[in-house]
């Protein structure tokens, strides 16, 4: 990296080093498919559920298949200071909207919408607690609720052939300190000069592509620095989506919800 | 009870049983106060948090001392059928209303308000999962989050007495098939010919009480049967309460978190 | 009752006696039925009216028979101080929410819906003056303007059975200083310590029951106490329901509107 | 008038004839000021209200004196087909809208707001039953209800000098199959090609003067008409309201309610 | 007119003279029809589009023909202070709405709705520069607008008669230090004792009037002088709109668009 | 490029060509700075405003310094097919938020907040043709209106230092047919399967970029070709926006708006 002494991080990552990622399921037991997605302290419930009937305006304009649509939270209690909701004050932030299209465009790009048939895969991300990247756990774990839940659908037999074409996830990265950082924590990011957010495919193919100066710029180099990680990040979190998926075809194993009491514990 | 052939429950509990209870503690960890509320398969997050400011009406009137506000939402995927949320709607949902108005009410009996100071304590209640009685688990464990933050108030010397002057909680009870039962799963109450919530203090007083003949009427027989069904559940909620709260006094024990694992297996 | 010395009462009533209650029969010409219910100062407009389809969820979820549907509101020269309207503050007022669903599920109670047929039952009930209790002025008027406009259904030939099974009304009582009170007036509710809310029908069935210590709790020898002011208070109330049923059947005798006059000129 | 066989009017009128025009005081006593208005069958509560503050926009601003606002709502009960509450749809209806900003310049020409100090005056006009001409009925009995509650606020003390100048009265007018009218009832206003509403002083000045074509168009000898019918409907109403403050002052005579009984007698 | 020495106006027109009103056509390329209407300063953008459908409430009624709507607002940056959008303050303008529904009302006086067919003529005005008479410019320019959209219906075959049967302007006049003038700019309006909007068609019909005292009051003599300068001002107006329609038929000429550029060019 | 056959463009651009981009000054005369901002027949009114006071959470946190924000939305006639308006639906679309979220961004990246003293920068953005890449035309337009307006406060000696620091311009790119182009019109973006908008200062560091798969992936050379080809737009852009700042300053020269009548006579 491009950096002498590079900025220490406080929990002792390196720079290109991932938060402890876990994907709990089964966390909303009424949903087709959940996951109580864990990027370190940022934990973000995921749940994807199908609605027999697709949107007014499909019917209207005559569009063949079904549809996906995201919704995302913040729940009050997830911020260190308490956050309104969105009915109180009337309207929905404009934020959580910017990341509710984000995340239904992500996962519309591995879903194959007429293959769907004509029905809605809603998905739902509430975030529990936020210290950065809810946007990124978000998308993870979305693709994996709805991983699940369309394995479900066709083990019903209502799928032919599954939908979705691939694995999507996300991830964060930023520079703080004029070190280039991978999967940036609340603090990190309050910090960070550059923020960037990357989308990709199991394939490492782009998504969607987010970089913002954070109200200052960047640089091409440092472009160049944010991708690199954004890729590796990507590689590793792919290979946990594979396996969260796979563990929910297995009868639930008590074991693995040790994860979900250990990071509890740890609070 | 008052029937020979009393209804067999489908979880084989007897009349007067509760399901099991548990408030997992930490449950959103930026909250001051958090539980996770299980009764039975009906998961309720609780969370208390404080805001060093009073509601614009109570500086307007010169109201002195605080306030406590409650909001109850149902996340989408609590339900079998998606709920939509209430922001899509616009407008809250009219039972929702009906539900955070009873939760301040009962809290509010056993607040002193005065005693708490220029503060606001927000309650927030969010089901997770919704298996009958969502409301008096609601309040139950609205209690319990309540008096975990108040602790830590009180232990950063913020409070110097305590403004909790009891504890408060609720169970439903209800006649199914001429049969009173406590403490009714879904399906029970949904079969329900009276339906009724009863919330009490710790010293078996009456905070509230709701009796409805679900769009038919019920008997004064029956009343007092579901007064005594809604003590003897009172009692023994009343213990796990002090239960949780002690609990939450020593530093975390990986062990009690087993509980929240082995409710997620189950499913 | 419990007390030595009772609380005497402002307008000089005992403990279990009603205010004057009268149904001025034909207050809103357009509606089908409609009444100004008094019960003293506390003056509702309820309204009843027909419309020939059901709420779109009926049709959605292929419910059979017909449906009641309760408005509540107050205007905003109810109260001593203006009360903003909804529309002003751009939401309806909780209270108001929790009151007309309560309405609702009171008269649903001793409506038969699918003897109603495909059509809606719409009560509307707006505080005219507020001096307590107007919501359970306002299910017992609601009862009286819909047994009216039923039975002009029935006499148009619409209807060949009255969906009305039974009568249903309602009444308050409540703790002032210790002494059970019946029908509470503005200042006496304002200093109870229990507020009772009783919907019973015309054979003394219980409808709902709505008991709140206020903020504060209630014994069970007070809830007997209230119980037995509510059905006494709910006998006297249904033979003036009666009364004003049938004077709605006679052609209109302008001698029984002196009673208006002269509440009017009370004031 | 210009037609050799005129319109024959349903109830009799001639075509410069009123309906019976009555003003019922103290119809909403919590209110400093009302009245019930009839122009016939078209019934409409009217109130005056005082707060003590003035809008925010005036305190911003710097403007001195005080403010007068009208609000105009139908009531769902008092249209033949029920006529959905303004909050249901979630927006208040545009006519309404543009009613009560009429109603509020209308009365606002002939209030001196710096004499009304910094307070605000309120109207309100709620229709209980529309016959036609529920806005010109609005103004005349808006007037009335102000008039008394400026009067009680002298006799208060709290007010030097009477605010109000003049009084201000308006009625309908409009054209039926060639025939000018005055004062038109629904079906009159339904078949009419023009349809004027005229807002007067009591000295016969203008205040606001609205003519349509009612999607069609109207001729210069039509207004003439128009407006020879308004100043002569103008001077009887006048007279009306005089009598009806005057009335006001006086302790409440039973006798003078007998007219509201009578009206609901026809019904 | 009624005075010796004259109000002398900034812009040194004569009393009865109009300010240069010019239609760009053309303004809004990808609506049927539109033009940029200039009143002087005051410029409004008015737009006409087809909708092949017509409203529910049509539909639902069963009513024949179309439907004709028309929307106003002012642009933020049209005042000296930014005007806050309606949709940050989550609701209509009052104003607006009376606004939009004068021109609603002005253009269905001129269209036969049962000869466009089963369609809805949207007409859209949003106000760019606000110098007083915003609402005479919108209906003035909306009619020409919507006689070019019209126009090209019937050129597309859409339409086999012109359901445009006459054309419609409007003018505002007023009285300023007792001088009537025609089409008032912001500071006369401002000073206006009386405000007075005309709308005629072209053969000098009245489709609408209003006349307001500004919350003073106005005599009949002022009346007749508003009509008189109304009257003249619709005359030349008239004729220009059918200049600006011609023009509209030509392929576009180069030379007629220096009209604009003179217009920003005075800025 | 990396294609042999290069896709070839309706208007016969070569793929690294942008359409004819036009700043005309002085649009909205009553904002401090407007521009209408052309790039082909994309046409979007850009004004900046100053209101001298701050958001009211600005005070309450004690943020020194001002603010900047932005307000993005299409007029309903910009599309071939009539938009709804906001305020119609109740609420903002969600990618008109998203739009306004990024101009606001993008120019709060080049205005030092601190240096704008105790005041808002409004920028509003309205398109009035869309034909692609409104948004990158409104942060392109944006930044001159502000710049204009920004230099009139100089000029009046509200500020001492310019708060601008950079020019920001933005622009789109895009790959069609395998084709990667710039500033694509509205027939491309429709069958671009990457979608790129690349925001930069004039010394070409990154403010934000933003790419999509458009509901599919993208690859690392795509990537790479995209913010070649922006960085090749925005060298261009920007010299058209000095040329257009600096022609602001000079006395309107009529000539120069023959760009705009030429402009229209195009359509």
């Amino acid at each position: 990296m491009n950096d002498a002494t590079p900025y220490q991080r406080e929990d002792n990552r390196t720079p290109d080093q991932l938060r402890p990622i876990t994907f709990q399921q089964g966390f909303a037991p009424h949903a087709l498919g959940s996951v109580l997605t864990s990027f370190g302290n940022t934990r973000v419930i995921c749940a994807a559920n199908i609605q027999e009937r697709v949107p007014g305006w499909m019917k209207y304009q005559g569009v063949p298949g079904g549809w996906l649509t995201a919704e995302y939270s913040m729940l009050p209690y997830s911020t260190l200071d308490r956050k309104d909701r969105d009915i109180s004050r009337g309207k929905q932030d404009g934020r959580s909207i910017e990341i509710q299209r984000l995340i239904g465009r992500a996962l519309r790009a591995v879903v194959d919408l007429k293959a769907l048939g004509p029905r809605t895969l809603w998905i739902d991300c509430d975030v529990l607690q936020a210290d950065g990247g809810t946007r990124t756990a978000s998308i993870t774990g979305a693709c994996v609720a709805a991983a699940i839940a369309i394995e479900k659908l066709m083990a019903e037999g209502k799928l032919k052939k599954n939908p979705m074409t691939k694995l999507v996830s996300a991830v964060s990265c930023g520079v703080v300190k004029d070190t280039p950082l991978l999967d940036l924590m609340y603090v990190e990011d309050r910090d960070a000069s550059v923020d960037f957010n990357v989308v990709m495919t199991e394939d490492l193919e782009f998504v969607e592509l987010q970089g913002s100066g954070e109200e200052a710029t960047f640089s091409g180099t440092q472009l160049t620095d944010m991708l690199e990680l954004g890729k590796h990040g990507v590689k590793t979190i792919t290979q946990l989506q594979r396996d969260a998926i796979a563990a929910a075809r297995q009868p639930t194993d008590p074991d693995a919800l040790d994860d979900l009491a250990k990071h509890f514990g740890k609070n």
